[in-house]
């Protein structure tokens, strides 16, 4: 399978040109399974008396999650972690909300382009937009890493920071995924709530460390997860302040994203997390830094293993690769979650 | 007066040469005053009852605080504020401890020059290196920015985080400012410290934003002001991730200054403050982006006025230089502390 990297020497964020074809050319086969198909779901959807994580099924992980939690927040236990210590990071695409058959994000900036073309009428005979305008994903993606850098910086650059945290707030409100008809910020995934939740009510600070573009997370990420903008870590443009306040310059600054991101935490936290979340070999880094923590520590990896609620992927996939992950969970004792298995839900409005 | 211009392009970060050389000559004559003198003390140093800022005087300043914290925290005051938009950020140097008779952080730059030298023995004859360890301030700054550029880039980059972050801790809990005697975490504002701690009892989050080195400052402003890492915002280096952990780099990346700052908060918070405060002009910007803020907001600058207690300047002066924010003020409505007058003491040991 084709792959093009979105940016020169850094693997992670890829994307498939036939995924984008495929999704172009209407929804493949694993996607057309109902995402509200109940066959999986064992238990009850409703919260039991003071389980902080109800629509986690009863198992290893669920126990594993809990007696971390309880023994960090409790003084004189082994595994007790001094308050200004319980830093917990997780990855966004695939780890907090879906991710296929494409981050969500390129879903924006497909439909910025479209909207922006009025005001560039050069896009009718420049490529990668043309195609894109005409709906010919395939010969857009043809301009490979150029262009699609052209088209991140066209429309997440030259505009101020309001504007485009408008443009966001705009698209997140009315937008819908092409497969689920759900808006974007439903396919959030409930058991993770659950989780975000109940580490800050036994206080730990939760970060999203994501190599989607920062402040597009950040426009909704604190109404959607409860994550302020301050503890958003992303990928990020240049800006610079001019009389016109913050100006969002069309040009790449960093890639928070395999490597990038123990150094984004660095950056953004300054301080190594007690807890890592992720799902795709991008993480990879992340959770292996966090297993260097002298405090008790703790790293996940949400693995995508249904096919019926939601998608399975994992080694071969384009988008999410999951396979350095899973050969070193054991070494290093990370927890994958099987999602089909340890989640009695998905979404939130699933039953 | 001759001024170096620490990286070009940038002009606040300045260091006059002739201060650094009047320092290595012997503390020049305003210095020699007495930090101890109480001559200039006011009321009683003791918290009056539930008085949250007993180190200010009472007058307008401390009334105009006083009002905007009270207004911010009260549902259904006119200036109430949503408590996640209650963003308080601070500058460091001059505002919320001494810069004089230089950036403490170039303390700290001369001394591990003077540590590393046994593994440098190339530095007997290269400058700026040579005159540092031969004592020649004067000799040493003739090499101007690229000099300047040497030093920070040897003593700050070139080793894992963990080891930056134990030189600086080592540093800090034993050297003292050659001309007060005192460790430079004593010579913090405690009128600001009461500040700080008034606002975060008000649901405010207190930032720093300064132009010093990021990890510099987060290796003792949790212990010192109560800001953990994540809540500060500096100049940085830049840092990779490797089989060592997070490895500095002796490669500038960011001047967290002038128009670096509101540049520097939209990156780290994501949010406009509301509230912010300075000393010079490095931090006109922030300022200024703050006055933009739609919610009830309100800045401040800490002037430099007393001889007697601290150092007394502003137009003039090499270090924290204060013109332009003095001239504007009136127009954007930004509130003069006259340490002189609205300051009962100016240190934690004071009395």
């Amino acid at each position: 399978m084709k792959k093009l990297t979105l940016f020169s020497g850094l693997k992670q964020y890829t994307i498939a040109a036939t995924a984008l074809i495929s999704f172009s050319c209407g929804p493949p086969g694993d996607k057309q399974e109902s995402s509200t198909d109940t066959s999986n779901l064992s238990g009850t959807e409703t919260t039991k008396g003071g389980d902080p994580l109800p629509s986690w099924n009863d198992g290893n992980v669920k126990k594993g999650l809990i007696d971390y939690v309880t023994a960090a927040a409790k003084e004189g236990a082994a595994g007790f972690i001094p308050v200004n210590d319980r830093i917990a990071v997780f990855d966004n695409d695939g780890t907090l909300w879906a991710e296929q058959p494409l981050y969500f994000q390129f879903f924006f900036v497909i439909e910025r382009i479209k909207e922006m073309a009025p005001q560039h009428p050069e896009w009718k005979t420049k490529e990668p937009f043309k195609s894109v305008l005409a709906g010919d994903m395939k010969k857009a993606l043809a301009s490979g890493e150029k262009g699609l850098m052209a088209m991140m910086n066209a429309t997440f650059g030259g505009m101020t920071g309001d504007q485009f945290d408008k443009q966001v707030k705009d698209w997140v409100a009315t937008a819908k995924h092409p497969i689920s008809k759900k808006a974007y910020t439903e396919m959030i995934y409930q058991p993770m709530l659950e989780l975000l939740n109940y580490l800050r009510a036994n206080g730990f600070q939760t970060f999203i460390v994501s190599g989607g573009d920062i402040d597009f997370m950040r426009a909704w990420a604190e109404k959607t997860y409860g994550i302020p903008p301050q503890q958003v870590v992303g990928s990020s443009l240049k800006v610079k302040y001019d009389s016109t306040g913050i100006v969002r310059l069309p040009e790449f600054a960093f890639l928070d994203d395999g490597p990038g991101k123990p150094v984004g935490i660095y950056q953004h936290i300054g301080k190594k997390p007690v807890f890592a979340a992720g799902n795709s070999d991008g993480d990879y880094q992340m959770l292996q830094w966090t297993s260097t923590n002298t405090a008790p520590h703790m790293e996940i990896i949400v693995h995508h293993t249904d096919s019926t609620r939601e998608w399975k992927y994992d080694r071969g996939s384009p988008i999410g690769k999951l396979e350095k992950g899973i050969d070193d969970a054991p070494k290093y004792g990370w927890v994958l979650v099987d999602m089909k298995q340890d989640w009695k839900r998905i979404y939130p409005s699933d039953h």
